[in-house]
């Protein structure tokens, strides 16, 4: 097998690797970040590079122009190397790693609830972390009295804290007596609250958790008592640093899921997952990004990583059966059954995190394949398992997370609206950092757009919440029909017959920049109006199945970092959200990182997530017949039935069209 | 640093070492077994090998005569060697393997009792196994019932075996969806009931074990079930083989511990657990002959290996340390304390065990430093601990444990008796194997001894067993006084001045084959009367702490492997017994087999073998000046308070002195 040495620009990495290999392989093998949204099926077209030197086949290269072919374009994942080759990867097929997830302001228009006021939503928790330290003085052996080491430290938890039925980690126990002797018999002991037979037991909850032993330390160092809570997403990990004797946040801190170079989904993982090694690399990828929070998350906060005590993590079900290293395969497949739903704490450094050896990590329980801890967490922090109030839970995302209920049951649901609302599948699209089209209006003299972009630079492309505004712009302008086409009759110059047909124009090139005019094509609107139709006939079909319908709702609590950048009237106005009274609506920013936080910090509240997680009832809408009914009826702007929108419809009625 | 070969002979191994290596490290690192009853610090002078050829130096030669030295022999522990060196290791030096521990037949003469009887010395227990196996069907997930392949797996438990309330091993869970898939469904589940969570509170005993769920098989194996049972002596290893669907025992194997190599008792192996590496290589050592009778054990029986889903271990308190991998420092330091009692159940892999991945080692928990799990399996197997009667129970070893007690209360005490009963410490002193003197008559008319030794081969020295017979038979034919010392006045010229003072000629050389001729010294019958002093001390001052006297006792259970070939007259003759009603007395042989098998056989048990650790209460003797008396009282043949022997005393005053 002859070996070949492909050179990456502009970061120059080389790599040698075998005669025949792909690019994309070759990238990922050299740390090398390609966008690759399809996991490298060829399907997504984002993995384009430039051949700049040297021999390479490419004879099945797929969606890609005849131009850009012969400019030396080529796709990453279908162009295998015959010799020495130069790769140069254009900017925008790298991960923009510069403008971080937290450069964004939510927005602050009396529902999106801000952060101090969040925990409020939960009601009924006192502060009793699962994870404790105690100060602890043992009694020396004398003759008399020289009952096993083990046994004189259980023994003044007792009498000192009133602490029993404890048990001890293994490991610790191997250390134990000299720790003690070293210490002088003055130690401080930290324990966490396990239920470790039982929690597997998904139909029972049965006996109080106790505490387990899993670190004793020289000296008094009750003072510095941290935890770290992680939420696990398919596109960014968010971590959160706590004090768990002040229950302040210290800090905050954010990377992408570097999972992402495996694909931009969570099938396109799954998919990945089932190659040779792929659960590792997967397993190995998510951990390197949360140990880059972690390592940023003390460092700013100037706290010991030897005193962060415990780790929480809340994701989606295939992020967390990737994080602990379970196989998700049978998640794809009909009828889609996860391994297990309740996954049982691990130790964090068996799967790499880079903390103390006798921290554990607690994954959040998950409700279905499709239903995740994320989900779960977040219908924690929102409260609505603990009011009589009817309320709607949604994350929106590309794969969308309905719940409905209250105090008395839980119901939900999920619904694959695609990855539109990420930006994906949008010719323009991009994720909401630096350059993403954020705002968008439409001059009625000129028909000319205004555009704001995050961070106000040069637009490079379109986010999820910036479509949103555009569509509901073009459908009050007339630039479209509510089926999402373009109105031809329109006096600008910006609507074209482009390569995938009708486009807009939001930007010429001279303006970006770049080497491309950008656009939104009739395609991405419609890949738009799939997106929302999936999730509006989710919550339509959920409400449905308990015999109610949106005007029956008291609360609408709207989740995920996506929803904190939506425009409510907007949102509503394309038929995504139901139109209904605009003060039901709560947007709670990052659920899952939030509800994250909460169990951490109170033992009540760790024993009520677990509850959710056993109390949701979910329902699989994939291969319902009423919702792909439901689902069809949503294409369109805002919904072929006009009565579920009727402040909608009366506006658009009245609106004077400008075209 | 010079590189030296070291070949040993007879066994012809080589082995390269750092110049100013001591020939008994080479011969360990080699796996060239010596005799070091020491640990190698020069005092026990067992560890005599000749220097074929080569420079040694061997300045601080210590134990050895002139003329020994002349003939070449050093004592491997401290010879350096300084070039290529040959040694040969004698006969006598090398651990005899071929006469392995099973080779002696029990003695069956009523009080002995036999294997089938043993159980039925514990009451009330029906056979309900830690360890259970269940056939069951998963319904396969449909789009109507896609929960989890764990949650299923659980719900048929539940449905078809009535099991709830139960946990699963992490690793087991990573297999689950794959296994019930191949299976099509129809599995074998093998649950092990546990009480890890409070196993470790040594203070309390709460919750009833859960079934943790540690194998899933694809189809019916519940055939196959098997468990097996370990007796970690010091100097023996013991394994049984049980059919946990039968009860039955298919077959028991033993092995000499490995560790004698690193010194002949526990407080030798403390010793050398505290150099580099030492306390892995005492692990390593143990796990080693362990591996050897699950190997002989399976083969024999004709048994899978990844049917045997079990490991249950019975040992003393130091044992126990080392097999699980706990520093066992502090137990051999005033005020002696072990890092604990109670082991968690750990991964039989973990140590190195050569079993299936998913099997769990079960330690039988300790008492105190000196009162082992041992004990406690032997006190189960007993049964004392259910019945009104007041017993004493005892374990005749290097170190001698004594509990006394009742269904009520337990105390428990142990004393150093030192190596004498197990052939230690005496000048011709070797184990329980082929040509130990075993049974010993002078002849009243000639004064001539009548040897016989185990296997009836040619006499090679005495055991623990023998010297107590040649002692009684001394003391009654006035051989010897009661002082222990040598009758000079004796008509024979077996009774001569040796090198250590006066010693009595068991057989010549010429007799023997050997190049010394056989003798037992005043020195070796005052290590005895030492040994047996002790051990009467101890029962006395155990009794006298609850203020009891030894014909308040109604039974006595003499227990350990030693115990099954004593003379019980000649022990009580020479007062290493008490004078009591002999029908009284009980031998039940190895008791910490027997319990370790009975625990695996029944929940109840177990909970019971935990329960008499955490109730025995532990006396310290080693520094208590009651017993420094009465130990030296007992240096006297039967005792210095004859009243305490009254038939002994009667008997030796009415028979006739030869001498």
């Amino acid at each position: 097998m002859k070996t070949v040495t492909i050179t990456f620009q502009p970061v120059d990495i080389g790599i040698s690797v075998a005669q025949g290999t792909t690019v994309l392989d070759a990238a990922m093998d050299a740390g090398v970040h390609i966008n690759a949204a399809c996991g490298g099926e060829g399907a997504c077209g984002k993995c384009l590079v430039t051949i700049t030197s040297g021999k390479v086949d490419c004879s099945e290269c797929g969606k890609i122009s005849a131009e850009d072919f012969k400019q030396g374009l080529r796709l990453a994942c279908k162009t295998v190397v015959l010799s020495d080759v130069e790769v140069t990867v254009p900017e925008t097929s790298q991960l923009d790693t510069t403008a971080a997830p937290t450069a964004r302001e939510a927005k602050k228009d009396g529902r999106h609830v801000v952060s101090g006021e969040i925990d409020r939503l939960v009601s009924g928790a006192w502060f009793n972390p699962a994870l404790k330290k105690f100060s602890v003085t043992v009694d020396p052996p004398t003759l008399s009295d020289n009952t096993s080491d083990l046994s004189r430290l259980l023994r003044a938890l007792k009498q000192q804290h009133n602490l029993e039925n404890i048990s001890i980690d293994f490991l610790l126990l191997q250390k134990l007596s000299h720790i003690m002797r070293e210490a002088d018999w003055t130690v401080t002991v930290t324990t966490v609250q396990t239920r470790q037979e039982s929690q597997l037991g998904e139909h029972q909850l049965r006996g109080s958790r106790r505490p387990k032993m899993i670190s004793v330390e020289p000296g008094d160092t009750t003072g510095s008592h941290y935890s770290i809570v992680f939420d696990i997403g398919t596109t960014s990990l968010w971590g959160q640093l706590l004090d768990l004797n002040t229950r302040e946040v210290l800090g905050v801190a954010s990377e992408y899921n570097p999972q992402i170079q495996y694909g931009d989904d969570v099938i396109t993982r799954i998919v990945y997952s089932q190659k040779k090694g792929g659960l590792e690399k997967l397993q190995q990828s998510v951990v390197g990004g949360m140990n880059k929070i972690i390592e940023a998350l003390v460092t700013t906060a100037g706290v010991e990583l030897q005193h962060v005590s415990h780790i929480t993590a809340a994701g989606n079900t295939v992020m967390a059966h990737l994080l602990v290293g379970l196989d998700p395969k049978y998640i794809r497949e009909a009828p889609y059954t996860p391994v297990a739903n309740f996954f049982p704490p691990i130790r964090a450094i068996r799967i790499g995190l880079g903390v103390a050896d006798y921290v554990y990590l607690y994954t959040y329980p998950s409700v279905a394949s499709y239903v995740g801890g994320d989900i779960v967490s977040g219908v924690l922090a929102s409260g609505m398992y603990q009011r009589p109030e009817l309320t709607l839970f949604i994350d929106i995302g590309t794969n969308g997370e309905i719940v409905v209920g209250n105090a008395d049951w839980l119901m939900t649901a999920s619904c694959s609206a695609g990855p539109a609302f990420e930006g994906g599948g949008l010719r323009c699209g991009m994720r909401a950092t630096a350059g993403a089209i954020e705002r968008f209006h439409i001059d009625p003299a000129t028909l000319e757009p205004m555009i704001v972009t995050i961070g106000k630079v040069r637009a490079k492309g379109i986010c999820g919440s910036g479509a949103i505004n555009i569509l509901a712009e073009f459908l009050k302008t007339g630039i479209i029909d509510q089926n999402g086409k373009f109105n031809c009759n329109c006096k600008t110059g910006r609507i074209r017959k482009g390569n995938d047909g009708m486009e807009y124009v939001l930007s010429y090139r001279e303006e970006t920049g770049s080497e491309q005019d950008m656009v939104i094509t009739e395609t991405d609107i419609n890949n738009l109006l799939r997106a929302k139709a999936a999730m509006f006939a989710g919550c339509q079909c959920l409400l449905e199945k308990v015999g109610l319908e949106f005007m029956d709702l008291q609360q609408v609590i709207i989740a995920g970092a996506f929803g904190d950048f939506i425009d409510l009237e907007e949102a509503i106005t394309i038929g995504l959200l139901p139109d209904i009274a605009r003060e039901k609506f709560t947007f709670i920013g990052n659920g899952s990182l939030l509800g994250a936080k909460l169990i951490s910090l109170s033992n009540e509240l760790l024993d009520d997530g677990e509850r959710i997680a056993r109390k949701m009832t979910n329902i699989e809408l994939s291969e319902d017949a009423s919702f792909m009914d439901r689902y069809v009826a949503g294409i369109f702007l805002p919904h072929t039935d006009a009565s579920l929108f009727p402040e909608v419809s009366e506006r658009l009625r009245q609106m004077k069209k400008l075209c």
